[in-house]
């Protein structure tokens, strides 16, 4: 290990010391009055339930699962570490979504408080309470990462346990020719080894983050637009009182769904993207082949470490960028956005210069260093081409709210069509992303260089995400202040500083959209690659170790890999004598039905996930429906004011809601990449996450930027454009709106983790899949 | 040409022989009353009006196309046979079209005046007329197959012109090392080239068919939405007057519609398929290695004719299943039901023992004939699941109608989302139907056999579209006639007897469009398989000819095809020492950025077409109801039926709108391809093609069954069902099935084409692929 690796547990740790230094300070403020508090104590409540709720049953399928990885390691077919690292890495996601929630729910009131004094007060408040999820975030992501690491390399891939016929709790090598360890010194061929199955087990750590981030999108998103829907179905159009009014039993659960969606759902989703993107880069470092290193004068720890360093000085780097967000006591709109500009825009470049400094010093050839920022060039194009496509500014969503007019089919019709065109911005600039950073990165020449490079094209996109997630989080507190505000009654200019804050929110909320859906597609890129490579590991071992491979209790930790197995394209296409002939199950080739067949179910994948979470909804909205009439019919005096609704009644009934209607679609995504694997092979799953992949995010923008869009065009509606509120136009844009809802905040956003899971189940089975497709 | 080839030309001209009965018969029967004339001349008038400026248009299109091809020709990088294959294969498909076009607009008088005297009447003259669509598409489709055949291996590829140094209109052989006549004779060798040379010609004319299909498909489909828009905005919701009153301007360009949408757009598409999957399966039969013709005993002329015999089976069968279609005089609805099931049913059922018998006397393999069963299978299933997805009988429909209660946004979330979980079915089915014919024909050891059986799938499934096609053509002839009835104000039972007609069209209609998703789909795959064959081809070609290949004016017919290149999977990746090595751009793997790309791009194709087509359709709608509003606001006395509305100036408008809005998506559908060849080449290619295939087919199957289902919950509701008609789940309904319109009848279909035709513009383009990616 490295002396400069004490830089990423120190980064971490910052991240983490900082995150409770902006928390002391935002508790510091004052929650306002007792109404206010109250308010807030009851979101909190909803919150937490929900959140406990939540974990309960995500804990039940974590340990269904790690008793299945448990028997898969015992019969050889996984690494005995994978199971105990799927834990930490599903452990701190939900950490990070339990201390995120906390945070947010005590800003709230805070928030309203600050912007009853000044919009700048509220402005720090706000965005402080964002940087703590950023930086728990990226500061657990990082230490798990770390001290696996750390762990791996130090304790147990020591000379002593790598040695010649050495055991280790029971494990043992098993060798082709050569020896790993030279003179007590592990030699270059274990040195390679090592890092190989150092960072293939870390990767699949990243499936515990994945499957919590399921579970947090799916539920939260669920939960989310259920209690909206229910909230101005019955509230606002039924019984015609304003948004986030205390007599709308729903209204509570409403502002506990921004939380649950927005803040711990868009958590658990980057803090996967984060994690799978490093250490899907360090696994491809590590299997450069031996030919491409020399070429490019890269040391193989470098090669593996680099993309851990460079999401350490980006956390640093964030930090510096929360600090540089702050504005003049008399600052505008402009101005407050301006300042959030300065900080995510000052610490890309300060990435930028920190990457070229470790380009000159050799930690990364000057090719990774163009591979990022392509990364982060693209990021910034998603974002800008979604803010296109969805906001009022422009032509597209002008033209839903012209299409208005004519009533609400015109309205849909417009707004499918500006969705599905929208996608065209995004997929061009991911395939230029992806083939600008294979090229820039190695090319044809270093093909497996080419693929680290659109890895760290990911990395570099989301080393930043320190800051990014903070303004991203801040919109939802900003809107929950609005709520706080509202409920409490206070003055009239609050709630327009509390609203000014929220389209601030939203105007860096769309970047932040683009900003997800890229990554994911970036990220599942690498880890489809990156499943290449675990392939090609379980290969080698079965084909050095021959027929006899799956004994019982003995995991083979390692041996020589296949000469073929070093040449990146070809390895896939190995057959030795004495395994049966793999050519038709590994051969990824168009031709292999298997592959085509994979590519279409990837492509259905999407469909059917998405077509489960938005009949979900609504059968979560109904319930939410019937209870939120029940209330108004049975409670006297609830529009009047003079009863208190039923609040806990409403959040309990999103919660369960969102709890059942989360747990099949969830294990569709789970078990089908499973059973593809064990029916159709590897070249079945790699059509799979393929198709899944492509689909996938083509549809996950159609449905992001269609609903953007429906929301805007309704906004702009009720500007007084056609009519303004009351009008038919703005009958027919509420109608899209709420077509919308589940469009771009359950099934869009689900497809980001569809496409990572599936791919990270896909990663952590590979040996099971190697090993049936042997039977 | 062996002897039973004959059988292919009588089987062709039989088909058109019978539809020349079939359409005298139908013109014997009157045209009723001079009202009932006058009307169904309108319609004629309008649906010629529309063809001659279509044709005029894709006149230009293909004139413009044809002189590229010719330059191409000319500088070597195609087959001088080409440009004039691609116009006849768009030539007849548009005399298909006219003459189907003719067929149904004379019939839908003369059905109406059977209907007025029976029901069975009724039946006899529609389904007739059907059947001359169905006759005429697959008589035309095979004489030109014959017809090329012929032309191609006894005229030109003689023994004399495939002679060591013997020229052929300015034409020569390259050859390699051995000769390819042998004392006069063609050789073995020579058999083998001679064989894939004629089918890939062969090939490229159905881009002619696809191209025509397109403009069919992609205009029919806007002009027919935009009638039908214009119609019921204006006619039916704001002037509150019927269906087809003659009162309504639009009213005879929304009967114009069905005739341009439904039997020209779905003639010419499943012309497409059905010639596009026997040229692709004969040019894989042509391409099976040598080494898998020993094995099993296949003879290559019989591999390559054996499609084209199955064909002309199916011909002769679909004439007898068509003669099977006769019911009593006092027939039920459900007697006319089952008379249709037995006609088609009992087709297919000879078209599986006709199979038999050829795979016992060694004309395909058994393998082949289970491929055959499984492709007609798959159409079943696809078909029914449509059925059960739209059919307002089963819980999916019910539910829309049912949520529809709730207003037009549930409406909408609920059609979406059972649109979106309907493409379990198909794809599901479509995959099994891959991977099943692909292991029944060859599997692994066999590949390229089990490529053919892919093929084949496709085949059967097409072989009995002479009596399939006539199913589907009727509802449209039986629509008309309806439209007919209520404007020439026959009793009311002429009216109920051709909704009976309707409703029974409706039931095959979704059969139908199963029918075409899904053949579509086995067609693009052979297609893509062929592309292959192509690629491999030119490879073959240059790697041999060496640097100096491009030559102007000398075209190189064939020569030895490279060693490599006889193995199905690897050929791909030939590389020799006179050429640039191909590896990076030939590599057809996952990890090749190009085809990921390009699957990304595929995808987005899907997305943005449909998108394209959406807004087209609106476009040309908004001018439609401009112009009925103006209508009744100018011409006095419309309403009250003393004035007679303008309807030619609407059938312009649909005619005019129709032609300005499919030029841009359709020549995006052109160019993309050639684009993404020429910068991404082969491998971005297939890339698109793949992603477009598959993303394209779950998105049509969305998009249709959605539209469906929105469509006859509407009709479920009209039915009497929560509130009927009138109520505010109607209203909600009605929404639905507006914006149903578009998806089912525009951009839904004219997926199917999409597909097909990029993959046969990447066919005709692989010459200039390969020697730019040279360059």
């Amino acid at each position: 290990m490295s002396s400069i690796f004490i830089i990423v547990p120190i980064a971490s740790v910052l991240a983490l010391v900082f995150a409770w230094f902006f928390f002391k300070s935002m508790m510091k403020n004052s929650e306002g009055t007792d109404r206010m508090k109250e308010i807030a104590q009851y979101v909190r409540e909803g919150a937490m339930a929900y959140l406990k709720r939540q974990y309960k049953v995500v804990g039940i399928v974590f340990v269904i699962l790690f008793i299945l990885l448990t028997i898969m390691a015992y019969f050889g077919v996984q690494n005995p570490f994978v199971p105990i690292a799927f834990l930490t890495g599903g452990f701190f996601s939900g950490l990070c979504g339990f201390l995120g929630m906390k945070t947010a729910t005590f800003a709230s009131a805070r928030t309203a408080h600050g912007a009853s004094k000044s919009l700048n007060k509220g402005l720090q408040v706000a965005f402080r309470s964002g940087a703590v999820m950023g930086l728990i975030v990226v500061g657990f992501a990082l230490l798990d990462i770390a001290a696996w690491y750390f762990f791996l390399s130090e304790v147990v891939f020591t000379p002593e346990h790598m040695a010649n016929g050495a055991e280790f709790l029971g494990l043992h090598f098993v060798h082709g020719s050569a020896d790993y360890v030279t003179n007590g010194v592990i030699n270059d061929a274990g040195q390679r080894v090592k890092l190989i199955e150092i960072t293939v087990t870390m990767l699949t750590f990243g499936m515990g983050a994945s499957t919590q981030a399921l579970f947090a999108r799916v539920g939260g998103g669920i939960y989310t637009k259920a209690a909206d829907v229910g909230a101005d179905l019955v509230g606002k159009v039924e019984a015609g009182i304003p948004e986030d009014d205390p007599r709308n039993p729903a209204t509570i659960a409403d502002n506990v769904g921004d939380n649950v969606g927005d803040v711990a759902g868009m958590g658990a989703d980057l803090y996967e993207s984060y994690a799978g993107s490093i250490l899907a880069t360090a696994a491809l470092g590590a299997a450069l082949p031996v030919v491409v290193l020399s070429d490019t004068g890269i040391d193989p720890v470098k090669a593996v470490t680099a993309p851990m360093i460079v999401a350490a000085i980006g956390i640093i780097l964030s930090i510096v960028g929360i600090f540089m967000v702050r504005t003049k006591e008399s600052a505008t709109q402009k101005n407050l956005l301006n300042a959030l500009l300065i900080g995510t825009g000052g610490s890309s470049v300060l990435i930028l210069i920190a990457m070229a400094g470790m380009a000159y010093l050799g930690w990364v050839t000057w090719g990774v260093f163009w591979a990022v920022i392509i990364g982060l060039a693209a990021g910034v194009i998603i974002g800008q081409a979604t803010e296109y496509f969805t906001s009022d500014e422009y032509k597209p969503t002008k033209g839903i709210a012209e299409q208005a007019q004519q009533g609400p089919a015109t309205t849909i019709i417009d707004g499918l069509a500006v969705g599905m065109y929208s996608t065209w911005i995004p997929v061009v600039t991911i395939v230029l992303g992806i083939m600008g950073s294979f090229w820039a990165a190695g090319g044809a020449e270093h093909f497996a260089m080419g693929v680290y490079g659109i890895g760290f094209a990911a990395v570099g996109m989301l080393s930043t995400l320190g800051i990014t997630l903070a303004t991203d989080a801040f919109g939802p507190i900003a809107d929950n202040a609005g709520g706080n505000a509202e409920m409490a009654e206070l003055p009239p200019e609050v709630r327009e500083r509390t609203d000014a804050l929220d389209m601030l929110g939203n105007t860096t909320a769309a970047t932040g959209k683009g900003f997800a859906i890229g990554s994911a597609a970036l990220t599942a890129m690498a880890l489809i690659s990156a499943y290449m490579e675990e392939i090609r590991l379980w290969f080698g071992k079965i084909a050095t170790a021959g027929e006899g491979f799956v004994t019982k209790g003995s995991y083979i930790f390692y041996n020589d890999i296949a000469p073929a197995a070093q040449d990146g394209m070809q390895a896939i296409k190995i057959s030795t004598a004495s395994v049966k002939d793999f050519t038709a199950a590994y051969d990824v080739t168009l031709f292999n039905p298997l592959f085509l067949g994979g590519l279409f179910l990837g492509s259905m994948m999407a469909f059917l996930f998405s077509a489960m979470t938005m009949k979900a909804v609504g059968r979560a909205a109904g319930a939410m429906v019937d209870e939120v009439r029940r209330q108004f019919r049975d409670i006297k005096g609830i529009l009047e004011g003079t009863a208190t609704p039923e609040y806990a009644k409403c959040v309990e009934i999103s919660t369960k809601g969102a709890q059942k209607e989360m747990l099949v679609p969830s294990l569709v995504a789970i078990i089908v990449p499973v059973i593809v694997g064990a029916t159709m092979g590897v070249a079945g799953v790699i059509g799979l996450l393929a198709g899944g992949l492509t689909a996938g995010f083509t549809l996950a923008v159609f449905m992001n930027n269609a609903g953007g869009a429906w929301d805007n065009a309704k906004k702009y509606i009720e500007k007084g454009n056609y009519g303004g509120k009351g009008s038919e136009a703005h009958h027919a844009g509420v109608v899209g709106d709420t077509v919308g809802d589940p469009f771009k905040d359950t099934s869009g956003p689900s497809l980001n983790i569809l496409i990572k899971l599936m791919t990270m189940v896909s990663v952590v089975m590979a040996g099971l899949t190697v090993t049936l497709s042997l039977l």
